[in-house]
């Protein structure tokens, strides 16, 4: 026995080589994730034709493990008679995830093909936003109702033909079908049959309700080292339950969206979209950057006299605006990272200033003898030497200072710190750093 | 009921009271996850302090929850007396986490501490590198030979008080303790008591071999939605298992890693480390940067002629340089990304670098029009304008070039690109910004 599962190597070159046979055994008992991933690394063009090469039985599992882009760019090119087949064949939250990214044109004939039950169901997770605990859930908890014995259960379970995978735990409900009890399926395998199964019910179950967000639900699994959790209702009553593999899609997605928003691009971007939709995405982002560099400009235009007089200036001015830009970068990292771990509050937020402040006067401090000796040297000036080590230690202070104030404000007002903290940041330092140079210099040099 | 655990809030005003009975509350009932939290938001002078108070029976797994630069922080300042009977009450697989991280002066007390069962136990998993599946797993495998029938599976597992959490799977064994199947849960619960227990193991099931690196065993289990997995060893015999909440510890670690490696920090740093280690642990990166920023300074010095007959160069070029790096720096983000998901390999990246460049032409194109205009009406010279323009077209090419070259260059060479990639990508764009700023204005304007 081997493990079964594997990524596929060489799908680009089978399909250059238009090896219609040797892709077919390729997809071919590979896990549905396997050839999503062999999907996303292949162009808009040759998608299609990958697609009809995959085994039927997979192809809907195969949609729900596709990243959101390349998602949208295939479900474009698909003839709704491709796409419905396939994501009938999905449990309801599987669809309720799809359901926001499908194409306008198929969605009528999609909830046209499924049947009412799974109509219904899907109304009932449509109804929660896609973000919070509702629209996190599956419909397939096991309930039971909670005055029943560990026997009792256990021959109720076996009437049927299976359980769901990742069944972890069985809920209890009273007649109303509130919520009871969390029973965990291995206490059932060693406990008393006689008993009482609500004896053995967790003492602190995590139980979330339908609006909670998927953040709170993500930090709880994580935290509290959870497999599934019930979802209830602000009556209690048992709606669902939410299982670890769509929370580690969400931890996935969390830390995406922090890597990604710093450089202003999209989650779940198509790595293969086409050349127009990614520059568009794309622009925004450096048309804010231009205003910001503007800025740096118009200030280093205030100094065109300074700058003259002493070229020099123009040649170190940079230096400082970038040391003040990756420092205060490093303490905007740990910040925007502690909020998010809740390590950070408004409670100490100020020792945090304080620290990250002495750690910008002792770097600065440090590079500024090393940028003084270097600048000095270099134009033979020590005057020259000291005033860009003065500016260097009031940047890299500047910009603990920002790296600091900029993400509290912004989470404030409600701006995603991980998206715009950067560009902020960036602005400050530059700006400090070109005045800072330039300014000190006019008065003491000049 | 009620969702039962949950973050403690205001733990450091209490401390600032020093309000004894209202922490020991605090604690009295918290998940150990989140008095970790809690601890991590304090001082280090605090930690101690709100220590005594944790309950005795919680602290082995609050010293588990810790993330490692606060651990270290803190185990400094314990006594070993005090340390010892936390560490005790911890799973082998916990304690193994941990011994890495212990004071040099404190590991051969916990060593000498632990039973000799234990200490054994901790020798097989320390035997595997931190890293690998073999450091991962947990001994707490339930295992049974390959020849009984559920109902005796049943009845054997009944014997025993409990089972541990997260079962999930019964793993089957032949007589050598080689590993032949691997039996869900949820299947004991509705297969057919009768039948052999091996009729129903898992078709495919995922089995890690001791060596498999951690990344492997992440992207194994959110691709494949496992909660837990066998460990096996070159000759199938079953080692352990490893389960979804160590993975999702790993998942976030990766996830930290992408976030603090860009801005050249480490893993889980104490926030409140003190200032002379905290100053210490970022220098190095800010050396790095002055380097670099010196080589763009060096381009700068060699065009100085030139900047004092056309200021307005020293006032554009930064212009240029930052809305090359910020383009290239999407595309980096991007790559390394999809290198890191496996969705490019050698086989596409070819294809990956020509829409990149693409998309580098039309921004490029895009914002050379605005940046001319405003710059030719700033200082009234459609000629200045135009060669921005065509600086600006030249660098945003070649940021893209050099977003996609870098990282597969540098994984190449076994540099980690989420650490040197964004350096490197600013060097060049920094270089060849105000290179082509500067050049093209001496050719053509003077």
């Amino acid at each position: 026995m081997q493990q079964s599962p594997h990524p596929i190597d060489n799908i680009v070159s089978v399909l250059e080589a238009n090896d219609s046979k040797t892709l077919m055994g390729l997809f071919e008992g590979a896990h549905p994730a396997d050839i999503a991933d062999a999907l996303e690394s292949l162009t808009p063009e040759k998608r299609h034709l990958a697609w009809t090469h995959i085994p039927v039985e997979a192809r809907g599992e195969v949609l729900a493990e596709l990243n959101e882009g390349v998602f949208k760019t295939l479900t474009q090119e698909l003839h709704s008679d491709e796409l419905i087949p396939a994501i009938q064949q999905l449990d309801i939250d599987d669809i309720a995830d799809l359901i926001p990214d499908l194409p306008e044109s198929i969605l009528a004939d999609v909830l046209f093909a499924v049947d009412t039950e799974t109509r219904n169901h899907l109304g009932e997770v449509l109804a929660y936003p896609e973000d919070s605990a509702g629209g996190l859930m599956n419909l397939d908890a096991t309930v039971v109702r909670d005055n029943v014995t560990i026997d009792v259960l256990l021959r109720f379970l076996r009437l049927k033909d299976e359980l769901p995978k990742q069944t972890g735990s069985i809920y209890l409900v009273n007649r109303h079908n509130r919520l009871t009890g969390v029973l965990a399926v291995e206490r059932l395998l060693t406990s008393d049959l006689n008993e009482l199964a609500a004896n053995f019910i967790d003492e602190s179950p995590v139980i979330f309700e339908a609006m909670d967000s998927e953040d709170e639900v993500a930090k709880s699994f994580a935290d509290y080292d959870l497999t599934s959790a019930p979802v209830v209702n602000e009556k209690n009553e048992l709606l669902g339950r939410i299982t670890i593999d769509d929370v580690v899609d969400v931890i996935k997605e969390q830390a995406e969206h922090d890597i990604m928003a710093v450089a202003g691009l999209p989650n779940e971007a198509d790595i293969f979209a086409p050349v127009a939709t990614t520059t568009k995405n794309r622009t925004l982002w450096l048309g804010v950057n231009l205003i910001t560099a503007l800025l740096g400009s118009w200030v280093i235009g205030q100094f065109e006299g300074s700058i003259q007089q002493l070229v020099a200036l123009a040649v170190l001015m940079p230096i400082v605006a970038s040391m003040g830009g990756n420092a205060g970068t490093q303490t905007l990292t740990v910040v925007i990272r502690g909020m998010s771990m809740g390590t950070i509050t408004s409670e100490n937020a100020f020792n945090v200033l304080k620290k990250e402040s002495l750690v910008g006067v002792f770097n600065g401090l440090l590079w500024a003898i090393v940028i003084s000796i270097i600048a000095g040297l270099w134009y033979g000036s020590p005057a020259l030497g000291s005033v860009i080590a003065a500016a260097m230690v009031a940047n890299l202070i500047m910009g603990a200072i920002a790296g600091v104030c900029i993400p509290i404000f912004l989470d404030k007002v409600g701006v995603d710190p991980a998206l715009a903290g950067g560009v902020a940041l960036t602005t400050v330092t530059d700006v400090v750093g070109y005045f800072s140079v330039l300014g000190l210099a006019t008065m003491l040099l000049l």
